[in-house]
């Protein structure tokens, strides 16, 4: 999907002790830029994770696919574009692509899924309306209805 | 796929450090350990990885797909297995199981790819002979042929 | 001090996501590895995070001075022998030493200070004496006595 | 020292998976984040990393000395004070305050030494004059001659 069908980015600049042995940012630290762009895109929609926290409900991740497309060294910026293409039932899904800012060439790409549990007991939940709400003002028509 | 399947495993300890604010084991930290266990494996297999580097090799992670079934908890221990099912021309596939051990829960399941470069170059390069046969070897039937 | 005096040893083996462009471990991996070193510590002499959390209190550091003498390489074992040089009213002190196996190499030396912690309140609070009586009991005369 | 008299501010933005099972940053992320500085300090005092490198240089950390005064938080703004008061002859020091932006406590201070290498080589060479001019610039009167 082009980069410009994304309506949310949020950057990291790669920092010295995510790289590795092999000069680049080591792979785990995708996973932490995907996790951390999915709390930041949450908040900037108006959901931030706290407010769910005190309403009870909590967020877990229950799948994550990436690919790894090409390296990001030292001190590169990192535009990661986000979006919420489908909110399930108890369920919502995202998709990730993170592009190096001065050349443009794509890092990598993710899709995850999470869901929504209650707090005390870890039971999925209905997703709560006001994150369904944000999300599909947010997106427009992209994100899908609960079948 | 029954653990008992699988040839190989390794152990990790949960760390303070690698859990959050959730009290359980941050998400990123599964991919730290399948990194851990594919290096464990390739060197308990008898490929170290600094055998491949110093023959002009690297490996590269080209993709991952986690599955979180069930959070861990600081000092919980978790027996990874890993297997390669299959060795294709300049690239090899990792499945990998996670369980907490006192309780047997599987916590995490993942499936990657990795691909071999030639160091210099970073252009992918047919899988070194040394590697597929301490593979097969160590696989018995498992790993499958290039096409 | 040599570490022939140290009653208390864990080890580590560096993970290739431990270390960094420089090809060695990176320095922040090293307070990583003391505060493993800690908690394994208070487990082996009986008296295991969970125990203190479940009793109310909870442990915060202070203070942590490392000093980096020589680097660590992927792969490599680093023994860390720790000791708890002091108990004070409300405070512990403890140190560690981290060796390179193969090569009985020094890579660092930590001291930390620990207080001791209500967990409801965060306000500081007397060791509790279990902890005490476990310290002075594995590390013979080496604890002293709060003023 | 108050803040006001560091030349060098950069931030942080606190990640749920820099968080740990007490709810507040792990420790050895404060050696992240006064790494992170280092280095962009470096950089925007026109002196950045990759320059260092291509002349032959390394930088390595041979000193951390961390004090922890107030834990934060998810989500917070951490802003993080920078200077350089002594330059030696083949090291400086550096030191790092660090504040919670909203309630402007002071989350924890560090003072640091860094030993200039000759990167083929690993032994410590004369600060490179460009590096002594840069910071004495950026300082004023602030960072010594070596004695």
């Amino acid at each position: 999907m082009p980069r410009e069908e994304f309506r949310y980015r949020t950057e990291f600049r790669v920092r010295f002790g995510e790289t590795d042995l092999q000069g680049v940012v080591f792979n785990a630290n995708y996973l932490l830029y995907v996790d951390t762009a999915q709390m930041d895109y949450l908040r900037d929609i108006g959901v931030p994770y706290s407010l769910m926290r005190g309403q009870g409900y909590d967020i877990v991740i229950a799948e994550a696919h990436l690919q790894f497309k090409a390296p990001a060294r030292f001190d590169e910026f990192i535009d990661t574009y986000a979006r919420v293409p489908e909110i399930g039932n108890t369920s919502f899904r995202m998709a990730f692509e993170l592009y190096e800012r001065a050349s443009g060439r794509l890092l990598a790409s993710a899709r995850t899924v999470y869901v929504i549990v209650q707090e005390s007991t870890g039971e999925p939940i209905r997703v709560p309306a006001y994150l369904r709400r944000a999300v599909r003002e947010f997106e427009g028509n992209g994100a899908t209805e609960p079948e």
